[in-house]
């Protein structure tokens, strides 16, 4: 019997982080303090976050260790599957070889506990026993409850408001690892009291959530905030995913792939899997590293690399990303993981050195493709992996039309289990592709206010 | 590190199935024709099964082939892991060991799907490309569809109406694997019609569901019926979960276990995990196997062993098992699958044999059990799954009491990604544990019609 799936043993679980900082050709500027202007410095991130956390966050070393506790609370799932889509290969009748990397096989279903083990990890290292933090549409705040329960630490998420109430089920899954969630804007902080005041009917958003989040555990010296994505070592963090797949790819048989693809909307899950194939890239090795976004917020593709906050509210340091402008709000696509104005500043440096790429898809063909994978290969994905899918889905019959073998990798971030009244809009043809009306993001850049920010080195 | 998870390569996924029959002391109690009272022949169960199919029912042979084609289907997500549930144990204090075989990484997230997959191979080898079934909270259905979109076959489900309604995203996963769900009753069969013109508003039963099913594949050449548990061959495909577990156990450097648990309603998972202990049993090695059922349906821990019906309707062969009465209708607990009036004859005869144990163990202590569980080992399980934990959590605190060491195996036979609904109403406080009201159960089983019937060998 052909083997399709490529496991490691637990010891073969990665003993260090990859830092992709000291590889690119120029350094990545860095963030600002948002009063000043100058590079952030530790003592400013202190009030907020874990010592570790900031150490990793400002680190120019190649290799970070990973502490035996994180590597046996990952061991609970990890090292993922690496699978060979083999049906889907047959249905699709290409030449090319596709391989996928299995992150929903998480206890939340996604990729980010990953990040949110070894970010509880290191807040408990510290004495610190709270944590809060924002959640959308509910992945980042379900891993973060999650890592919480299993570090026994308190865990407060701020749930947009609107997902809150139409998406009980995530929020119960938090509840069930102890979480104690709060629809945002809330009447808990000051934040969310001045928008109640002033909007008391407001769905809310990520931006308002990321204010109330930041603003208890600014005023609570027992409490750290923490963050799904963008930062540097959240995409640290995520990098074990690309690490094992390289070892998995071994064990298959097989050679550098010629093309890893992964969505794209804070960066983490992207650069997960592609930045540990820097070494390659850099070497010469002909591989494509493709960021995968929605049309509807096509911040790689369309934004603008400049200075920009990382949330509506503007409380965060300044960093150079791609961005289509902190006041830009995207369409209600269904994949609520892409829906950020901005993408991490050493996604957006990779692009600018012309390490990867980036493309953008419509959400319909994506949920197309998403159906074919269910239908072949059993697993029914998250709208965002679906992003991904659909971009393997093309190289794989631009192979077959070619008539070209060609190997693909790309990262299955999560599973749909949560996002089945998306699927609901999508089999009623509910669902429209967004086309963004002529000037919008024109405007939506153009209000930058801080595009003429000199990067200071 | 020390290892938890056991893992086998999919070259190591069992090539037999494992067929309890031969090993029983004495021979099981043949189906009957519910006309003639005669054992049931092939031939009055070729109308709507497949024929390998009831070879597998009627065979005395201990050991029946795998086919390739299923070897190959059953390898997307098998074998599935024995995890070693360590920070469970160390949160119980309790000196002893705890393994659990995960059922729940399975495309439709329970073992259900161990069964759907031979039955819809062997279906296809007759040349029948249309398939229907009954599902009550979803999770038969869906392995269904799931096995019916690999085979490239027409799925048509009647689905309850209650949990059509109030379950939208199971149904919505079959119809992402191309699954046709009808709410049962519906106009679509003479049962159903009959049933909607007495009944206007009824919210249906599985009773009625199985009425229409069976119609519907008795009236279409070109259709068959499939049933998720009861009868023996679907008991028989579940082994593949207890062979697996017993190479994996070796694997840990583990002896043979004091006590297998597994939760059941119509039997096939409690099957699946404990008749591979037979061997062992049979040669005085001391094993418990012990099938949890709700105190709410306490089938073989207070029903009488006779012959039944398989369904309300009367439409089934009579089968003699461990019954509630086919009147008897089941307080609405959460444990969707385990709401059945009767238990697989196998499983009954098992009991009979004093092969098996039976507990029945009340819901909200199950949930309690279940909310442990995720906190520990991160994995939410199924509504039917924690009664197998609950019991599995007793054991080891019986064991801390004693200061004795003990070998815990249970099935986790499914994740309760689709049952948040359920730790809702825990979370809530609303669950109420049932206590039936005396006499109840004795009435049900008074008016069992056929319990004089007489064994006919």
């Amino acid at each position: 019997m052909e083997s399709l799936r490529f496991l490691l043993p637990e010891r073969e679980l990665p003993q260090r982080w990859y830092n992709a900082v000291p590889d690119f050709p120029k350094p990545p500027a860095p963030p600002l303090h948002p009063g000043t202007l100058q590079p952030i410095k530790p003592a400013d991130l202190a009030p907020i976050f874990a010592k570790g956390l900031i150490d990793q966050e400002l680190s120019t070393e190649r290799w970070i260790e990973i502490p035996d506790d994180v590597r046996r609370a990952l061991a609970l799932w990890r090292p993922t599957p690496l699978v060979r889509a083999r049906r889907l290969e047959e249905r699709l009748g290409t030449p090319a070889r596709i391989y996928y990397k299995n992150e929903s096989v998480s206890p939340a279903g996604s990729h980010k506990v990953n990040s949110s083990i070894p970010q509880a990890y290191f807040n408990r290292l510290d004495g610190i026993l709270r944590l809060t933090t924002e959640t959308g549409a509910g992945q980042w705040g379900s891993a973060l409850a999650f890592a919480s329960c299993h570090f026994g630490m308190d865990c407060t998420v701020y749930m947009v408001r609107v997902s809150h109430d139409q998406k009980p089920h995530r929020r119960l899954m938090m509840q069930a690892w102890g979480g104690k969630v709060f629809a945002s804007p809330s009447d808990r902080t000051g934040a969310g009291r001045a928008v109640l005041r002033e909007m008391p009917g407001t769905p809310g958003s990520l931006g308002i959530a990321i204010s109330e989040a930041v603003e208890e555990a600014a005023k609570n010296p027992d409490r750290n905030y923490t963050l799904g994505s963008v930062l540097n070592h959240v995409l640290l963090h995520q990098t074990v995913i690309g690490l094992e797949a390289k070892e998995q790819l071994k064990l298959a048989g097989e050679r550098v792939p010629d093309v890893v693809l992964a969505c794209c909307g804070g960066g983490c899950n992207f650069a997960g899997i592609a930045f540990p194939f820097f070494s390659e890239k850099l070497a010469g090795t002909p591989i494509r590293l493709v960021a995968v976004e929605p049309t509807a917020c096509p911040t790689l593709t369309r934004g603008r690399f400049t200075y920009d906050f990382g949330d509506t509210a503007k409380l965060t340091p300044l960093l150079k990303m791609h961005t289509l402008g902190h006041g830009f709000i995207p369409p209600g696509i269904h994949a609520g993981g892409l829906r950020y104005h901005g993408v991490a500043p050493l996604v957006s440096h990779a692009l600018d050195c012309g390490l990867i790429e980036a493309i953008a898809v419509p959400q319909i063909a994506c949920f197309e493709s998403a159906v074919l994978f269910a239908q072949t290969e059993g697993i029914i994905p998250a709208p965002e992996s679906s992003h991904a899918i659909h971009a393997a889905v093309a190289e794989a019959l631009r192979a077959k039309e070619e008539r070209r073998e060609r190997l693909i990798l790309f990262n299955l971030s999560g599973h749909g289990h949560f996002d089945m009244a998306s699927y609901q809009r999508f089999f009623d043809g509910e669902l429209e592709d967004y086309a963004h009306p002529a000037g919008e993001i024109e405007r939506a850049l153009r209000d930058l206010p801080l595009a003429r920010v000199v990067t200071p080195r």
